[in-house]
């Protein structure tokens, strides 16, 4: 078999498969992402093992998942984030310290080490609220207090994550918290951080003054692609992930390029991204824990983390409303809201899985967090919002 | 490195280089395409070999130009073809017949194999008008009679370069013309036409009936891809290249998809079908040419063979042009009109050399050709047309 047809056939399976099972999903009333993720594990090693060359869906999902976390960032509207206000701020907050903190101790109680219990407790604190909002949209309920609330909660809550994402990458990165890498990390940061500035500084000169004076007719979708990317091999050269390079890529650009500019970008991620989730799922086999951990264990830690990532949202968002001025109802409402993964938390997974700081059993807890999660979410929203 | 950075730098090299000298090489008033292939053999072994894996902008690459090749078939316009005519279909192949002989005798002049002589002659044949239509709408004779023949003549050169590339890349593939393999492309000719013709007649069914039923945000986009995608992984199975495939889906299609349906899938194709003109110039490598043959007769092949692909199109069109009812003048103007190249003639180069049935000095004449015709057609179009 010759390489083109090798790499077209790896292709086409994951496309086609990828895409019907979306189309399953979605008459499910399920996000897009879970079928590309159910694609994923029925091609690898957990069910068929089709895939001969993992390289060449690799290739093209790190493309995609680069593209779609720089229109992520490029997505942020600062203005309504802060029309959501201070409230939804200190929701998300809740929710993503809780839910760390009781990861972390769980995984530091199953004997990891603090290294992998910082990305585990990373994973689960990103909310993905898509599979919520589709509920509230349903209920007629999406312009109510609750809905407000939980939509400037998940803005607010991936800016988090991509924080802590950017301190717990650079950390496994270095193997170990000394005082050499400490310097390294912090040096890494600033360096980003400064070029994330000045992007942001002169974003309306680049974008007004060089990008749209190019004569190419790709003008400016490509250049801009350019930008995450460069940003993207930049920030994983320093030892961060690529992700958090494209991420503030995006956010540097945000006040200046409007939504019908980057409009053909989201088209573009729109086909290869899928690439990347399938990916994730070719990525799971949980054959190699059998025989390795005890199976009692291995249970034992599947379902403590995906309670401690139920159970951290609820508490720590729900508790938060609560404390407010929020009802009880109310307050489980938005808890049970902010429950949903699918997001962030897989990309931040997969490279965790890569960097080899993530063992195979909490790999597999985040992917049953995220089924788990978002079967249950619509089904307890419509108990708790309807009577 | 790890593989993500070494994925992502390798394709940010590619899009950087790329699209700055295309940005250049349009501003000197050429097509983009040379820019992609500049930066690949800058890129490449020929200049600096700074692609640690060309693996990674392979697989990119294939799946750009097949869904550039499948947007070929896609656009083709059968009403139009006809509107120019029998007079446009006479010329272009003229321009094939007789760029093909010469190509073909050449070759086996120089004592290549039958095989490698057909390679060659093929992708001699077809045209890319695309430099031309720039200087002929520039001086604003597109509308004329010479601009229609030659546009008609691009399209119908089209066809019949895929039909002889068909042949020519099966025989290749089995590698020699002998009873068995007669038999076996045959085979594969009459199933992929027959799935063709299929396609075809239900073209109508499958895309208002099946298609656009489809529950997914980027409808039809992504089911237009899945055809031509398993269109390419069967033609490719079968032993004709994935092009083929490629191509005829899209042809078979081409009656009920609309402009504006696929417009999506041609943003697409402009983002990623740039990595395979750059994996093209990485292929070069004309240092291996050096002690493998005598320094002279290299340069006499590359000459004779630019020479044939610039002889063959002016006496073959320019010929069929005055035996009807053209002038001189006129007639060369076709010919030269119908010069340039950079089109399907470098994908069917690239898929000779990874088949080994060409060779790099070939290779080499094939690229020289593309840019002495794209570099000297304006110039001379202009002397013609001006006076």
């Amino acid at each position: 078999m010759n390489t083109e047809l090798m790499i077209l056939l790896d292709l086409a399976i994951v496309i086609v498969l990828a895409k019907s099972l979306e189309e399953l999903i979605v008459r499910l009333g399920q996000p897009p992402i879970l079928g590309d993720l159910l694609a994923g594990i029925i091609i690898g090693p957990t069910v068929l093992g089709l895939i001969k060359a993992t390289h060449n869906v690799e290739v093209i999902g790190w493309l995609g998942i680069v593209v779609l976390i720089f229109l992520a960032g490029l997505e942020t509207d600062i203005e309504a984030a802060k029309k959501y206000g201070l409230k939804a701020v200190l929701v998300a907050l809740g929710g993503v310290l809780v839910t760390f903190f009781l990861a972390y101790i769980i995984a530091l109680l199953f004997n990891y080490s603090y290294i992998t219990a910082l990305f585990i407790a990373t994973i689960l604190s990103p909310t993905s609220v898509s599979v919520t909002s589709m509920t509230l949209l349903e209920l007629g309920v999406i312009r109510t207090r609750i809905g407000e609330i939980i939509l400037g909660a998940a803005f607010a809550d991936d800016v988090m994550a991509m924080a802590l994402f950017a301190i717990t990458s650079s950390i496994a990165y270095y193997g170990e918290v000394k005082h050499e890498s400490i310097i390294q990390i912090s040096l890494a940061l600033i360096i980003i951080f400064s070029i994330f500035y000045l992007l942001y500084k002169f974003s309306n000169k680049l974008f007004n003054g060089v990008i749209m004076s190019s004569r190419l007719i790709d003008t400016p979708m490509i250049q801009l692609l350019i930008i995450g990317m460069l940003m993207a091999v930049l920030s994983s050269y320093l030892g961060l992930s690529p992700l958090i390079g494209a991420y503030l890529a995006g956010l540097a650009l945000s006040k200046v390029v409007k939504e019908r500019t980057y409009r053909f970008l989201e088209i573009f991620a729109q086909i290869i991204s899928p690439f990347f989730f399938v990916y994730a799922g070719i990525l799971l086999n949980p054959w190699i824990v059998v025989g390795r951990i005890n199976m009692y264990n291995a249970i034992g830690i599947v379902v403590a983390i995906v309670l401690a990532g139920i159970v951290g949202k609820i508490l720590g968002c729900g508790g938060v409303a609560k404390a407010m001025d929020l009802d009880t109802r109310s307050s489980i409402t938005i808890g049970v809201g902010m429950m949903p993964r699918a997001g962030v938390d897989l990309v931040i997974a997969v490279v965790g899985l890569t960097l080899g700081v993530l063992t195979m059993e909490l790999y597999l807890s985040a992917l049953i967090l995220i089924y788990v999660t978002s079967l249950t979410t619509p089904i307890l929203l419509k108990k708790l919002l309807t009577r």
